[in-house]
């Protein structure tokens, strides 16, 4: 292959590290279990944090990114929070934690799980229960509108259980939870850009989704021991309805997914093209793929009505696999060759490249999309002539970022490193520029980078100020607090030539992607209006109880500081409902509802509506307070609910 | 009263800030509903935050206080998550949040709630569901040892559901959780510092809890009409077993408890000694109570039988209430009268006195404990004698801290501020010195503090390095991200004449109560032994499959990058348990265990072994995964669950 760098001059960037980590790991990634090793000893010895109070600042660099007490954050940063089921809202640089965001899992803070209007969005059971408390959020994208982040909506993944969930930008809640039909393992997550067809549809229609674990088809205990028989699906979502609209049949699995600018193509990092069921077999091939959906064929297909449903589901499925589409010019899919085992693959803000990221090969391979045009029209003779470079970057590439300067900048989780690398350069040396300038600058990260993201660097927008490194292990960087270590977020300033690392920010478990939207695009509502929640309690008069057989209503209002009703009775063995609107219309004068021994904990903000709904199996007198700090007389805001025996 | 600073006196610090807050606020507190507009509205408008790129720094001081990336904190902070449910542990002066500890709230993130174990650690129902999935963590606080801190284990209340938790120092892990029998609101806690009667016993061996909430006793339908005969039980927990030892009934109510550092007393504020149902009603009386519990006194009369029980409760109670004790020397319990709603008492560490702080009145009252003593050997006259000090500190005193220099620092949530006072200058004051210098310095945070605490504040080694003052409103301190805000903990240097506001760190829903441990008192473990787990699957022969009918046990072994069985087969129906241990020992190689569709979602760290049992309920191939990342061939990492139909 042409245009690869040197072991030699990428060990020119510092040697002695290279040396350590470099040819262990590769020789452990050819065997099976001896990785590992590298994994979690072979990172040289850090220095030992220091333990001195106060911490003594380590260069005069200090201070000049912090966020002075009073000054706000530049950046939203928005983040996945892996198997904790949530996404995260945080300040950049400051690297706070501005709010949680409970997605998939229960949260009793706001009441998450609990709530009646909560339950209905995450769905339940027959038996009242909720569907699912878990979740694994990994990939967390905005809506666009003209390249841009519009801040109208998130939408993150769960891996888990196969959903994706919508986060509104205005309130920072979740607002639509969808199962995706014959789908495990719901990786990789992206929305459109714009339309592929109609040019006047500049913003985010659709969110695809692409299955990362392949099962029988329907998976409904059929062709169980067959891999041979299983594939997965590519989703398209529906970005305004959350419905979802399409799927396609591919062949091998899907890991990452990325969008153009000009809408056309959905693609899709792929592992395991083998199919294998052990690791060792999904590594067996030297070459797996990225994998381009043409969204304008597919639609069409399905239009025509070319498309099929799998098991129970209504949801039009279209073939996408190599034999079904043997002429390019008819093809819904095409397969670009890619070394092993990639990771992630990623769209260059110019909206030229897609970038996949090597993993298991020390390169990056960029694909020219224009050339992805000429292989739909019959013009390109195979598709891997429409990769353009394939720059060897370091060892274990996962993740590249831009930074709107023609830079690509590659975790490599082998290395610990951040790789900053010429787009441009690469394509000259694989074009056979030997003095072509790839790589520009490597950055040591503590340790084993993830994914790693830049501000504003996944739209037409990118800015070129930061780096954010999403490191999976942090060995010495806290203090110690047992087994269970906090993963670690770097902050690396990109403005200049040389990259500089500034904070180490902790996260809890797993942050996977992130976005860092500038703050002036995300505009929140600080209170709700009455109206929009058709149960509001919206006088006094209407607080009222209300009973239907077994059924009990209580209708509440708080203001602080009270309740407008003190007691409420009830008898035992009643289905109680417990609706509550806040008539505090005062920014951030939040109430909480708890009631003992009941398991009810929930919040209500600012002119918000609740309810919760639960059997009063126990007697006895329960002192429903206010679990939200809101006055100097939060701790006597309370009232009876008395159950008689 | 005598002593009490004069409003001009107290204007002098910051007049016009102080004339636009305090009198409508006092005015306020008189009336019903109108102090709610104080605490929402009427805080001076502070200068709007900026939205710049990068945020400038604001001072020359900036960066002085920055732990640099590499440099550890040097104190653990280690607080309360209020309805979240949880505890946590930050690093102080970083602020960074180096551990979520799952205490009441379900985790899918570890499995808190989910594994075999938790659940047996949280309590379940007969049907197997848990008994709850809420919680209401105010205070934490640690295990004593000649006075200060010795980092075995920490302490958290659940105010909804009345239970005791306790949290391992060595993991930082839940590991006993206990209901309280007959106690609803069980929020004020804390440890004792050593034995009220063996001398040779000089630490922790029990954890006292305060009820807030009156309930008939037993709450189980009867006296529900009746609030005279409601009632509150104080509650002594073996902090080794984390059983009930005993519990003493009083008359009204109990907010905070402090404890003594020659192990003698416990005390609690009291607010609603009234035993009102009404906030109007909880506080009519002019004066409310701190009481005291002479613990070898109830111990001696629990030992004499002189005790009953409630309800089903095995638990001795023995009564505290006035008119059971009319003899000081005979007497379990001393009422101390305080103005009234008084909200926080603190010991101070030279082991004086309790400082109980007034809330609705703006005073502090020092108790002096040695006055205590004589109380109870009815040579002081009566119990209000033992006030040495009331000082005049401003509007709505919540909780006071200490520098180990002779000052006090009360947080003032109506004024939003705190104020720095001396306890010498105080008590000279109340005996007549008009010349006492009370109030040293207050300082502005933002806004409404509610906790305050410093570093090792709580211990006979106060190093007057930090306070942190925990506030309940954050309105415009960070990104606006809907209408929940997050909540403001700001960090103050206190080791100078004036005090200095160094951070504003952000905090999920609601923070609380903490302290500040230095980094040296806490040792950790960074990995488990096999043999801690009687479970363990402690080689690759024992990880088998099992059957006794339709109990299926899986025994699986993690070891990056595989599971020790690639694929197992059950029936529908079968009730399965997977047992998991991870033999990967190197230090922060965590790996997790993901079942899509079934809900379940835990994690292993290294050497640890945790189970799961669920029916598989439904027929396919489920891939369970690697939910925490491990290594590079981390995605590859899963085996097939098959479930015959």
């Amino acid at each position: 292959m042409s245009g690869k760098q040197t072991q030699d001059e990428l060990s020119a960037v510092d040697p002695s590290r290279r040396k350590f980590l470099g040819t262990t790991a590769m020789a452990g990634l050819a065997g099976t279990g001896a990785v590992l090793g590298l994994t979690a000893c072979g990172a040289p010895a850090p220095a030992q944090g220091d333990k001195s109070a106060p911490a003594a600042a380590a260069s005069a660099e200090n201070g000049k990114y912090e966020v002075a007490p009073g000054k706000l954050d530049a950046y939203y940063l928005i983040s996945s929070g892996g198997h904790s089921g949530e996404a995260r809202v945080l300040g950049c640089p400051s690297g706070r934690t501005i709010k949680r965001i409970p997605v998939f899992n229960i949260d009793p803070m706001v009441g998450w799980g609990i709530t009646n209007e909560s339950r209905a969005i995450i769905g339940t059971r027959p038996d009242g229960q909720l569907n699912y408390w878990t979740g694994d959020t990994h990939h967390v994208h905005g809506s666009y509108n003209n390249g841009t982040y519009d801040g109208k909506y998130f939408w993150v993944n769960d891996k888990l259980n196969a959903r994706v969930a919508r986060i509104r930008g205005d309130t920072f809640e979740t607002d639509k939870i969808v199962e995706l039909p014959n789908v495990q393992g719901q990786h990789g997550l992206f929305p459109d850009k714009r339309d592929p067809v109609d040019a006047s549809i500049n913003h985010t229609t659709r969110v695809f989704a692409g299955a990362e674990f392949h099962t029988p088809l329907p998976n409904d205990g059929r062709d169980k021991e067959s891999p041979e028989k299983y594939g997965c699906l590519f989703t398209c979502v529906d970005a305004l309805s959350m419905e979802v609209r399409w799927q396609c049949r591919i062949d091998g699995n899907m890991d990452l997914i990325a969008t153009s600018y000009d809408g056309k193509y959905a693609a899709s990092d792929q592992y395991n093209t083998e199919g294998g069921v052990h690791y060792e077999d999904m590594m067996s091939a030297e070459q797996d793929a990225c994998v381009f959906f043409n969204i304008a064929r597919i639609e069409q297909a399905i239009a025509a009505g070319k498309s099929t449903t799998i098991g129970n589901s209504k949801v039009p499925v279209v073939d996408g696999r190599k034999e079904a589409n043997p002429d390019p010019k008819t093809s819904l899919t095409c397969y670009v060759p890619v070394p092993k085992n990639p990771h992630g693959v990623n769209a260059s803000p110019d909206g030229k490249y897609f970038i996949c990221s090597g993993k298991l090969s020390p390169t990056c391979t960029v694909i020219d999309l224009a050339l992805i045009d000429q292989w739909f029209n019959g013009e390109l003779a195979k598709p891997r002539d429409a990769v353009v470079a394939e720059p060897n970057v370091g060892l274990g590439p996962l993740h590249t970022a831009f930074d709107g300067r023609g830079n690509a900048y590659t975790t490599l989780f082998l290395d610990s490193k951040i790789a900053k690398w010429s787009v441009d350069g690469a394509i000259k040396q694989f074009k056979g520029d030997a003095s072509a300038k790839v790589i520009l600058d490597t950055i040591d990260v503590q340790y084993q980078p993830g994914h790693g993201f830049t501000s504003m660097g996944e739209t037409n927008q990118p800015d070129g100020q930061f780096f954010n490194s999403g490191n999976k292990f942090s060995k010495d960087r806290f203090l110690p607090v047992g087994p269970l270590h906090v993963e670690t977020e770097q902050l690396i300033d990109i403005s200049g030539e040389k990259m500089k690392l500034i904070h180490d920010h902790s996260a809890y478990s797993e942050p996977h992607d992130g976005i860092i939207v500038r703050a002036d695009i995300i505009k929140t509502r600080q209170i709700y209006d009455l109206d929009e929640f058709p149960n509001a309690v919206k006088t006094k008069e209407d607080s009222t109880i209300e009973r239907n057989g077994n059924k009990v209503h209580i209708k509440l209002i708080s203001q602080a500081p009270a309740f407008s009703m003190r007691e409420f009775t009830v008898k035992k063995g009643d289905i109680v409902t417990i609706t509550l609107t806040n008539h505090d219309k005062v920014e951030d004068l939040t109430h909480g509802f708890g009631i003992p021994k009941y398991n009810i904990s929930f919040i209500v903000n600012p002119l918000e509506t609740k309810s919760v709904t639960f059997v009063a199996d126990k007697p006895g007198v329960f002192w429903c307070y206010c679990l939200h700090f809101c006055h100097a007389l939060h701790l006597e805001m309370r009232s009876r609910l008395i159950v008689e025996g």
